[in-house]
């Protein structure tokens, strides 16, 4: 099976355990056996149990590149998205990077899904009959109808021709009102889940009808030329040849708070404590102090680096615009090698706590406007400062002027302690150098 | 006026904003002209305001020594307590201080009030007229009962002999059931504040009465043999010539989140948001990050680098038990010379950010079993490592090994970020020597 994975934006909603760098899919929340995982890697952990040879590919964009190879490790298939042009640009991309990069034949069956679902086996599973079906040519595009549960507004709804597993589709509809939305599913109408499969040949002839470019470089680099338009505009409801499969399975969607804690195991994750008199109230706290919590029902308590949410679980699916209000300093992030934690902030200085995998380093930079000091706190590795390598392990202070070009290399698991001292402090001031020898 | 102001022990009803060192008394809650005050701030400045030349004494620990004069200065009179030993003794040795010390004259009336009470100007005013009530010799004691405004379970009361301004004192109720409270309000019964005056020789006299003592110096030195007892059980009860004066203006204790947050002036103190669908909702919080609360009813949150608390108003006075299960490192705490905060936290390393007042520095001093690496983020002042005296300004690194004698003074506010590495960090593994020169 070949699979994109649409992997979105920034994720406000789940704020502030998700922020402009960490979206909502690497939140690790989800037990399993060795502890916590988020659902992008729950998702992949899903698919390779269905399919152990599928091929993965992520679709999107610059910012996650380090959180996807922090969570799924160095060799996952990403398609990487210049600039954001919405899901018909992105699905192009990633099927001309199938093709050209990965050699995917023409023929064969690709299937695309949003990277956060929260399902069980059986939704991959049904993929892989989706993507059997779009390879048998049947028609040109097999989408997947999930069965309501209720009548939701939220979602788009397909209205299949007749009631069987399988069957041609008659028209899409757009989120409806209620009484609308219970209307459509009395007529057996399906939600429209974004889960679709067609041959690779058939995408790239219709990204080459509405695009003019050459290859997956080609694409690549005029990619911010490129209008914005979603795929079911572009393709799906202009599309004659098109099949819908019933998915009656188990799917959620997990975008609130109040979502997202009906699927944790537990009530709470991290340092928490409920007195007996609390009902139905979920404590997820990512910060090394405990949170007490006494006397509530039907609140969540969010806690990271970032700051603290403490809502009513109806009311925090209307939080996007108080997270709009508040705007700040990204105080933590996964790297590619690593992590980083914002401890401390003063008017001309930044603490940070950084912790580098085994075997890892950061890019070898330099800052033009600010000085910084190391102290290494635990581990073993190396540094390079102005071409200069010397071994450090804990204790090891290293100074570094502005301008000066530095990185450190981690043998076993390195944490430091970073002062970063100067006026105008800011992750754009780095400049970034290939080492030499 | 002599007055001497009872400062209680550690408040873990108001966790996480009081801790081991920090005592409610010190948190800064109350909007004034500059900002916040603290309850022991606030008190002192109306004492002030009422009588500019009273001669204000703090009977208090060695715990908070530290906070007293972070927050009062250095010139307000302390009287230390060796250990804790109840309030009769405590009054037995600010009273001897006041004497031996301060130079009261044993004709001088005293005044003996907890530091904590939430009260307006005309408490103090009232106090005064208590001193000179005392002074005059009618009765031995004269203490001041609080008009109820309920049938409270929580306070002695007072039965006095009529319903005079001042009366003589009949006897003493212990904390009564709702019911009988009721009948003692019925009968005049007034609130046992714990407020009381009398003239020095009196309290000199019944202290050498009860413990063998010399003079201050004596008592001090042997005040750890002393019994625990309190001074309503030691004196109130047994004396004869006992006046009580009535006080009918605003008098509260604010010992719990819930009546705490009933005299903010203002929903929230720091970084905080809330939606429209809050009600009746406080928050404190001393993070640098936001806390955002939607559709909580009769909430308080507070949090602090020791912890979060999210209480239901009412529930928060049961905090104590849920309190005592964490034990934890204390995170921050005001000393003398400034203050520290714990930003970091690891199996062999703790950071702190460590901030001094201009023309202040800590004791001279060594750690056996840790190393310390200071980074000077703002300021100026000058350090002293193993007899050398260099100047320090921000950018400035000092490293330190195990057994090496260091300090830093601070010309400027000086700030610095403190990293501790060593296998056995503790606040006890700590030597201090005098400077030489």
């Amino acid at each position: 099976m070949n699979i994109i994975l649409l992997s979105g934006g920034s994720g406000k909603r789940l704020w502030p355990l998700s922020n402009e760098i960490r979206s909502k899919q690497f939140i690790k929340i989800f037990k399993n056996e060795d502890g916590y995982e988020s659902m992008v890697q729950r998702v992949f952990r899903q698919i390779r149990k269905v399919d152990r040879n599928a091929k993965i590919t992520v679709a999107t964009s610059k910012t996650q590149v380090s959180a996807l190879h922090n969570q799924l490790g160095e060799h996952v298939g990403i398609s990487v998205e210049p600039c954001r042009r919405d899901t018909f640009p992105a699905i192009a991309l990633a099927s001309a990077y199938l093709h050209d990069i990965q050699g995917v034949s023409e023929d064969e069956a690709v299937v695309v899904c949003p990277v956060d679902p929260y399902v069980e086996d059986d939704y991959f599973e049904a993929l892989n009959r989706l993507g059997k079906l779009a390879e048998s040519g049947e028609a040109n595009l097999v989408l997947m109808g999930i069965q309501p549960t209720y009548p939701s507004e939220k979602y788009g709804y397909i209205i299949p021709a007749d009631h069987g597993e399988v069957s041609r589709v008659n028209t899409f509809k757009e989120k409806p009102d209620e009484k609308t939305a219970r209307d459509y599913i009395a007529k057996g109408a399906l939600w429209n889940g974004g889960v679709f499969a067609y041959q690779l040949r058939y995408l790239l002839n219709k990204a080459h009808e509405l695009i003019d470019f050459t290859d997956y470089e080609d694409l690549y680099a005029k990619y911010d030329t490129l209008e914005k338009i979603s795929f079911d505009y572009a393709v799906a409801e202009k599309e004659a040849s098109i099949q819908v499969m019933r998915f009656a399975g188990a799917w959620k969607d997990l975008g609130t708070w109040n979502t997202l804690t009906e699927a944790m195991e537990d009530t709470s994750i991290g340092d928490a404590v409920m007195n007996d008199s609390c009902e139905n109230v979920h404590v997820i706290n990512e910060l090394d102090v405990p949170v007490l919590c006494m006397g509530l029902k039907n609140v969540v308590v969010s806690a990271s680096s970032e700051g603290i949410l403490v809502s009513d679980k109806e009311q925090s699916s209307y939080i996007k615009p108080y997270v709009d209000q508040i705007h700040q300093q990204v105080m933590f992030a996964d790297k590619s090698w690593g992590s980083f934690q914002v401890i401390d902030i003063e008017e001309e200085s930044m603490t940070v706590k950084v912790t580098l995998n085994p075997g890892h380093s950061m890019n070898y930079h330099s800052h033009e406007r600010r000085d910084e000091v190391w102290t290494v706190i635990s581990g073993e590795g190396r540094t390079i400062v102005d071409g200069m390598e010397q071994p450090v392990k804990a204790g090891d202070v290293i100074t570094m002027e502005a301008g000066c070009r530095h990185t450190i290399i981690a043998d076993t698991e390195l944490k430091v302690i970073e002062v970063q001292l100067g006026r105008e402090i800011s992750v754009h001031d780095k400049q970034k150098y290939e080492l030499e020898g």
